[in-house]
């Protein structure tokens, strides 16, 4: 508790408190007016401390945004449920105290995404790309068990979950529900990927003559 | 051509300019920092004469974002195809050059859309909700022609077209191309409206035995 904080780090809670406050500051502020000092006036942290976990403004923002948990924590393990359905119901069971601050977030970004060249390289990179590969990595499952057809366009197929979220945040203001992303699931994407498979001849599935 | 211009007004071509003008400026600095003055130098018009035609920087906004279209002309003879395929390709068919503007502006209005209740009204009321009316016009004749069944979620239906416009614009920096929204139609959103159909059973549609 005394003197030896000449070099203070920070990490744990003590990171998942200064990146809530800067998703905080975020959502009231935007990007652009985000600084430093803002940030640490509002967390109680050196400036300096602050820069020497995160750099530079992007990889703060990157690093608070990616707090943002959609789904179960890239839990590998929670994720391969042996059924499309089933990786798709993970995938989407939102945190709901987490969607709910998703489309202030987004807004507060996406401007900034688009004119800054590293924000945009980083948020690609460490918040969509991931996400979207798991997704994708659930749909190449699914095809390779014979649930979606050989020629499916899987790259297509994974968007639907990113779009339909995404237009939630964007057009409603609030982030999805589970619920929302169920229906989805079940009324858009099974059905699409149902319709990938070869289409069954009913008189030779019913009896098989040689 | 002289000494009538008290009180110029803004119309026909020249409107089209100064909402080309404006959006322009809205890619390059962003809707906070859009401002009449900037506006009125870059046109070459008098700011009271755009103060006159737009009284606010969200009339402004919202009738040069409006110029930017993705269907034709809201025409509802070309709309109304007889087919659900036909009324969303009609739907679909973006005009190129403006869905490659369309990122840059969604990008640059998002933010404020967000913060500020008056743009947000009418980016609802003059943009979202008419071309989502269209798109859900169009499901609804599918409905009563038979070609969607009678419980379908015709407004979740109607929400993946625009879904994937919009991810397309904020995920890959991209405007939505009509191969690309032609994919979702027909990859997609058919085959997600053909599975609300009721199963045919297929020895009754096969031989009608009473």
């Amino acid at each position: 508790m005394t003197g030896t904080a000449a070099r203070p780090r920070i990490a744990g809670d003590r990171e998942d408190a200064v990146l809530d406050g800067v998703l905080e500051a975020l959502v009231e502020v935007g990007y652009d007016k985000l600084t430093f000092d803002l940030v640490a006036a509002r967390v109680r942290a050196g400036k300096a401390t602050l820069y020497r976990r995160w750099p530079t403004k992007a990889d703060l923002v990157v690093a608070a945004v990616s707090q943002v948990k959609v789904c179960p924590d890239n839990d590998l393990d929670r994720l391969d449920t042996g059924s499309l359905r089933g990786d798709l119901e993970a995938l989407t069971c939102g945190d709901a105290e987490a969607t709910e601050l998703l489309p202030s977030v987004m807004a507060a970004i996406v401007a900034a995404v688009h004119r800054d060249d590293d924000l945009r390289t980083q948020v690609e990179e460490q918040i969509i790309r991931p996400r979207y590969e798991l997704l994708l990595a659930a749909f190449e499952r699914a095809q390779q068990r014979g649930e979606i057809g050989p020629d499916a366009d899987l790259a297509l197929l994974a968007s639907v979950i990113p779009a339909m979220a995404i237009r939630h945040s964007v057009e409603l203001g609030t982030g999805p529900t589970t619920e929302h992303m169920r229906r989805v699931v079940e009324q858009v994407l099974l059905p699409a990927c149902a319709a990938t498979l070869p289409t069954p001849d009913p008189q030779q599935s019913a009896t098989t003559t040689g």
